[in-house]
């Protein structure tokens, strides 16, 4: 009966955790400015309770006992699959050392600040310091941790378990070569798409509305979710049954709510397609970022960003910015939101580059773990590096090396799960096509069922069940690649951009 | 050290119990219908946390060594006076079984959804049963609790410790007779007073507008709150620098939201003038609810519906509602907001009646727990006693026995609160005013510094250091009596009603 044990605290665990998320999603969504400090306090105290109950010996040897009491049950139970992912979280958690992830956490939220105080003043000195004491701990982090063949692979473990840097490198690899012409040919056809009509006035109570609607159209479940307003935009769940989105509006610029709330949408459609049977537990919800990535971006470039979509919701959208898209044809639109050009911002990049971004950080981050480039050569190195990719030099470090919060949160290893969910993102719609043709045709009627319900059966119902590369070889019976993500850039841009 | 370890301990503690406000807020506030019962799980684990290290032997040595070593300490101390509200809550907390807690937890959460159902189909048999049981298992606890004189001072002490039932039942004697001839009085000339200019449309976006307004100059300081909106309003804090008031609006009638968010500020005011060296421990935020509820009520009814506010502040108002408002001169509005009339819901009643609806329940409750009254018998008694107090008779039950959410929470001890709230609400009122004549004044001008200095100073920087009867002993040398408060009502309602 220690499974039984195992799961009751395994359960209380999982609830105290969401009840973390839930500070977290307060913090960004409805704290008044004087709330901060005690809130950080209250999450760092709810935080080592969770650490010491769930590395105490009592969880280890539950476990332990578990493991002998589920040998022989089904790999696809829930039960082996409970156990199974407790063992490696379990192993994770207890290496490292509770004094160094305190350290950690009071050493960037320190420089959290100063990094937004760098960024404000373009001034990477001032951040330099905070950086290499936090590449220091990361670096000690990562020993902890353990990993066979070089120090990031501990760090992207953690964010994407079991995928390897020599695995991104390779894909990367790849990717570069066939991204840096594409992006070239584009950049000789400019003038093939305009996307000006984007700037304009969009009333955001109008933003709102039409976009609530796309994704509830997509199925998301405002019964069981909502959304609300962050500078950040976001995604977070309670339980399968409670998953909220948030989004940020421009009145002027109309890209970032509408892709945002489909793309929130996204990975709100995966913890609401959670099996309700895995809601109590750690196998509830998505497994990985990378997985999680997959979804958020079909929703919101395959589907969101695709003509057939278009040719339904474009008319809707005609009659709700009258002003604004008065004599704009279908075509024109459509070309407009898959507009294409090298830009310094990662968060603002188009379908083409977005990845060649990921691959400038996770090439700096591996250079500087492996000692080959020091942080006070970070500038200069992030500086060629994004010429090398895309052909363009920040003027200034707020564009460069300081845009991202990541770093200053010792979040290193995380980067590459953005690139890794937009290749699964078209292996997994592949298939989904390949089971389904009429998917296409569906989403010309504004029509999501046949398309959601393979993503329910295939993905969202497993939780965490399987590891992220695990699932891949189940749904689409092969390893993660770049030849559906290149053939689907390929032909999609070809056509915008009539090359 | 014990001192310090135990600080710790409570300040850990103090933060946890301070996430479950969190999530109350949460569920009250934002939370999609799917969410409830996975919060409701995350709230129970949460709480048994709580109360196991709270309840631990652990805390209660810590407890026993801290008070060898603060003795001898000032008792207005921190250190002092933490030890003795810490033996006082865990002296209190480790007699009542877990157990029997969680059949109480597990009782009324069933019991209110069938208190719903009784009171939306008008049935009070449907929730007899449940009322049945939860006066058996709350009996039981108040037994486990102890008490010197009545089994209804172990409830009571729930809510205001230190308070007795003789002692309410003497003030509650003394208020009846003065307030029932007073109420017959007012409705003798009635025709003095038309409150039907209060029912017309008030735009809902400029009532938020006006009592934010209001309430920033009572001092709420939205930097360190914010104002929500919910079904049922109340107030809730997180540390003294994020505390947070809800309300709710009403298209057609002023009063609710407007009073109501001078209410709830009242409350917020209190959570944010306690002192801030307070604020990570069980000391910091107001220490009973009958003290909160003299701060929300004075600055509801005696400062909110006094004449020299208005006399401020309806030009303004009037500029707000121009079309409910032509016309309507200051002194017509002053006397419709005071409109005195008895009714049969206790949270619509006026400031003469509201008490009586207190003392109803007083007299049910005791009643039924020193068995003199059966639970079957309830909707007649409640009806007889209504009739005896405030002369009308519920024309059923919904509008009678089954109109509050108290009993079927289990919450019974907690009605006398209110209206001691409102007798302290004067008491302090009046020893601000004897300290500082020029309030009133003051108040004519739209300024409330002097008062709410007076506040902080007397009440609010204490937290929870004294019991309520002690604070009040300090800040008025005196008792709690009715005497203020009925001088306070005889001649506001003299004047308005033309006694």
């Amino acid at each position: 009966m220690s499974l039984n044990e195992l799961k009751v605290r395994l359960s209380n665990i999982h609830n105290l955790d969401k009840i973390g998320s839930l500070l977290g999603w307060d913090q960004q969504v409805n704290m008044p400015p004087g709330g901060t400090a005690a809130s950080a306090e209250q999450l760092a105290t709810l935080a080592t309770f969770i650490h010491d109950l769930f590395t105490s010996d009592a969880t280890g040897k539950l476990i332990q006992s578990a493991e002998a009491e589920v040998n022989g049950a089904n790999y696809d139970s829930i039960d082996a699959s409970l156990v199974r992912v407790a063992r490696r979280n379990y192993d994770r958690e207890i290496k490292v050392p509770t004094e160094l992830e305190a350290e950690i956490q009071r050493t960037t939220a320190l420089a959290h600040e100063i990094w937004v105080e760098a960024r404000a003043t373009n001034d990477f000195s001032k951040f330099q310091p905070e950086l290499e004491k936090i590449y220091d701990l990361v670096r000690r982090k990562a020993e902890y941790l353990g990993y066979k063949e070089e120090i990031y692979d501990a760090l992207l473990d953690l964010y994407e378990p079991g995928m390897t840097t020599a695995e991104v490198r390779r894909l990367f690899g790849e990717l570069r070569q066939e991204l840096v012409p594409l992006v070239a040919a584009i950049a000789e056809n400019q003038d093939a798409v305009d996307d000006s009509i984007l700037h304009q006035d969009y009333p955001i109570d109008k933003q709102r509305e039409f976009g609530e609607m796309v994704v509830q159209k997509f199925g998301f479940d405002f019964q069981r979710g909502l959304q609300d307003l962050a500078v950040h935009p976001f995604c977070t769940s309670f339980s399968c049954d409670d998953v909220r989105i948030t989004t940020r509006f421009n009145a002027d610029w109309l890209s970032p709510a509408l892709f945002g709330t489909m793309h929130e949408a996204g990975h709100g459609l995966y913890e609401q397609g959670s099996a309700r049977e895995l809601d109590d537990s750690i196998l509830g919800g998505g497994t990985s970022l990378g997985v999680h990535e997959s979804q958020s971006r079909m929703w919101e470039n395959v589907i969101g960003r695709s003509r057939p979509f278009w040719q339904h919701f474009y008319p809707d959208l005609q009659k709700t910015f009258p002003d604004a898209l008065k004599g704009v044809d279908v075509e024109s639109f459509y070309k407009s939101i898959n507009a294409s050009k090298p830009s310094l911002i990662r968060v603002e990049a188009d379908e083409v580059t977005y990845n060649l971004h990921i691959m400038i950080r996770f090439e700096l981050e591996t250079a500087v773990l492996n000692n080959k480039l020091a942080i006070r050569d970070l500038p200069d190195a992030w500086n060629a590096t994004t010429e090398d990719y895309l052909g363009i030099t920040p003027p200034d470090n707020a564009l460069g090396i300081l845009q991202d919060v990541h770093w200053s949160g010792g979040v290193m290893g995380y980067f590459p799960t953005y690139a890794l969910g937009n290749l699964l993102s078209i292996q997994f719609y592949d298939k989904a096509i390949a089971a389904h043709p009429e998917i296409p045709e569906e989403t010309g009627r504004g029509e999501f069922g046949t398309l959601l319900n393979w993503l329910r059966e295939n993905i969202h119902r497993h939780g965490s069940k399987y590891e992220s590369m695990e699932l891949v070889q189940r749904v689409t019976g092969e390893k993660i690649q770049t030849k559906s993500f290149m053939n689907y850039l390929r032909t999609k841009y070809s056509d915008i951009y009539g090359l």
